[in-house]
């Protein structure tokens, strides 16, 4: 049912819908064209157009010729006028990008296996970073929109707090907005980043096609993101997506949460080196591991099944074949018609076992007889969650109060 | 981000949204009020004022006195102006409601273990009922804006039928909607089950608080129905909300999906009446006991754990917690704060239960140091089912188009 709740938004609901159509349009688009597609009157069309020329985010002067007739004058997203800058916070990889208001990637940067056990350190690393990445894409800094900080869950995303992820010691309820923005002096936002995730596929996905998605975020812990009906599904604390305490119907490792049968477990850096210890692979970080150093031995173990190291390749499929065997129950839970499966672990390994991830999970779906599930690999490689971030701010800033931002 | 997917329905949202402000005032609401609680214009407001008087929807007849100043003009919901009917097709039950427009239940039936082996019999069945429940109403058939049929799933709702439900014998590719408009004359409707649980509960909660929840369905069968930002979440096919195939994490029944460890198994009825012999209840329909013989032993079962014997209500905790656990999972994937459990078993047995589950699903909450979870029995009773599809019938009909559903 309708509810009503955005009405006081209607009018920068309607910029926001111009706007969208407008940086769709690899090719321009005309005003008419725009009338067309968003249903709207030509003068709400055009008085929204020249807020949009106002703010310099799109212009119109180029003329297109199609078919007979007088040529008609496009409006076109001035693609470099905001540029959005995300940071993927992961135990091993700290990635960031700038992208355009196109949503490319304008520039990026990794630092690999960094020492996260410290939240200042780490948070002064992600500064210098920014830093650096600004400089290197030459942009000035005025059309930086915004940051948008990509972490593992649980986090408090109105406080700008990271809570407590399992897989980063030492971070309880650390705050990284606050000294991200002082340090900074730009806008700061802070998301989940399998929630990221899904925001990047959203934005870089179709139209039309890619509304009822789950994404699945293999790194360096697994996680999903849900989009439906063309909106992602963020939670009442924007904590949306655990899935980590799920039985998997045998035992694995013993899970903080009091069991020992959770995907979570099964999943486990812990549980995949004791199965690859058994298996003879050097990949072992020891009981008492840092992150850093878990992290480089889980690079070791991906690189092994790139490397079609059989027992590799073979332990690895069983861990594919357990997250597909989640992600095909949550298909049925949300009924969508798509997976997509990215991150960084995927991007290496993806290609191996798509196809019998996208097997299981059809199998699993139990109204596969009404529709099928696409499932596919991200084409957004292992920036996947630096992406998301980046459109997160994006999404902040253009939808719905593009001219509140650029007031600053 | 904003897609304009429903721009070209902007002026009918505008009508959904001010007969809804309308439709929730108990007091009646002046044009005044409408104004500043919408955000529309004035001149808005009086342009859909009026159709929805022409309509016969509002009346404004009554002047209310509060505090100094002239009196005010208020429109009311002309409450009876149109009915909705819903049919709950439950393997053990088929029950009937109608409702006004304010989603108050106006006359309802039920038709106790009816014989629902043979589709063709049962929509004779269904269609004899309606009739028998707008004669009751004593209604003007006018007044009926459709029938919204509530059945379990898998379904196919945009073609009208009910694909194959595991508890519905004989129930496979049944065209539903088409022969039972024919027989009615009326616009019908088929909605999931558990879905239109959920449409129900959305209906009858708090504007502001009920926005995101999972209610849970408890009836022959168990499923959930999920309400995020105020949207029922529906899926793709309209079949969202199946949880039956997730691991318990210990053996069960066998289960048609291949597996001994499915959720549906450990709840269904041929687990629970091996268990409840094995306990010396006299719970037994039978190896091969037709659908109204299980709806009956399950009532027995139900019965016997109301009366408080032992043994019953034991393995009715089990079945409880079991449900708890699950939901709980599912509560750390959507992130909602609050979860609605309800249907004609939970009716009878709720409150014998209700404490335990809802310290079971905080528990398994993950994100329980931001927000808890609000566990509650729906208020709406037995017919739950059957009030969510009719809710669908007046959410089809009132938002965006109710003007068209007039004309017919």
């Amino acid at each position: 049912m309708q509810r009503g709740t955005n009405l006081g938004r209607l009018g920068d609901f309607n910029q926001a819908v111009i706007f969208d159509s407008i940086r769709r349009a690899k090719d321009g688009v005309s005003r008419v064209e725009l009338a067309e597609s968003t249903g709207l009157s030509p003068q709400t069309i055009s008085n929204v157009v020249r807020r949009l020329l106002d703010d310099g985010l799109v212009r119109e002067d180029r003329t297109v010729v199609s078919g007979p007739g007088k040529p008609r004058t496009v409006l076109e997203l001035e693609t470099n006028r905001l540029m959005a800058i995300g940071i993927h916070l992961d135990p091993g990889l700290i990635s960031l990008v700038m992208l355009n208001l196109r949503g490319e990637v304008a520039v990026h940067k990794r630092l690999v296996a960094p020492e996260v056990g410290d939240p200042a350190d780490t948070i002064g690393i992600m500064a210098s970073a920014v830093e650096e990445l600004i400089e290197e894409s030459g942009q000035p800094r005025d059309r930086i929109v915004g940051v948008g900080v990509a972490a593992p869950g649980p986090l408090n995303p109105a406080a700008g707090i990271v809570s407590g992820p399992p897989l980063l010691d030492g971070w309880t309820e650390v705050e990284v907005v606050k000294p991200l923005a002082e340090k900074l002096g730009l806008e700061v936002l802070l998301e989940k980043d399998t929630i990221a995730a899904a925001i990047a596929e959203l934005w870089n996905g179709d139209e039309e096609e890619d509304q009822n998605f789950i994404s699945v975020y293999v790194g360096t812990g697994i996680g999903v993101g849900m989009v439906v009906g063309g909106e992602i599904l963020r939670g009442v604390s924007n904590n949306a997506g655990e899935i980590g305490h799920f039985s998997v119907g045998e035992k694995a490792a013993p899970c903080e949460c009091g069991r020992d049968d959770c995907l979570a477990g099964v999943l486990s850096f812990a549980h995949l080196s004791a199965k690859a210890r058994e298996a003879g692979l050097p990949v072992d970080a020891g009981e008492d591991a840092g992150v850093a150093a878990r992290a480089e031995a889980m690079n070791t173990f991906v690189r092994l099944a790139v490397e079609e190291e059989p027992a590799a390749v073979e332990l690895l499929r069983g861990f594919c074949a357990r997250t597909a065997d989640m992600v095909g129950q949550l298909v049925n839970v949300l009924d969508v018609d798509k997976v997509i499966v990215g991150g960084p672990i995927w991007a290496e390994v993806g290609h191996q076992n798509i196809d019998e991830v996208g097997e299981i999970i059809n199998e699993r779906f139990s109204v596969r007889s009404i529709h099928g599930v696409r499932v596919v690999s991200s084409t957004l490689g292992a920036n996947v969650g630096a992406i998301g971030g980046a459109c997160a701010v994006l999404d902040a800033a253009l939808s719905p109060k593009a001219s509140a931002l650029l007031l600053r």
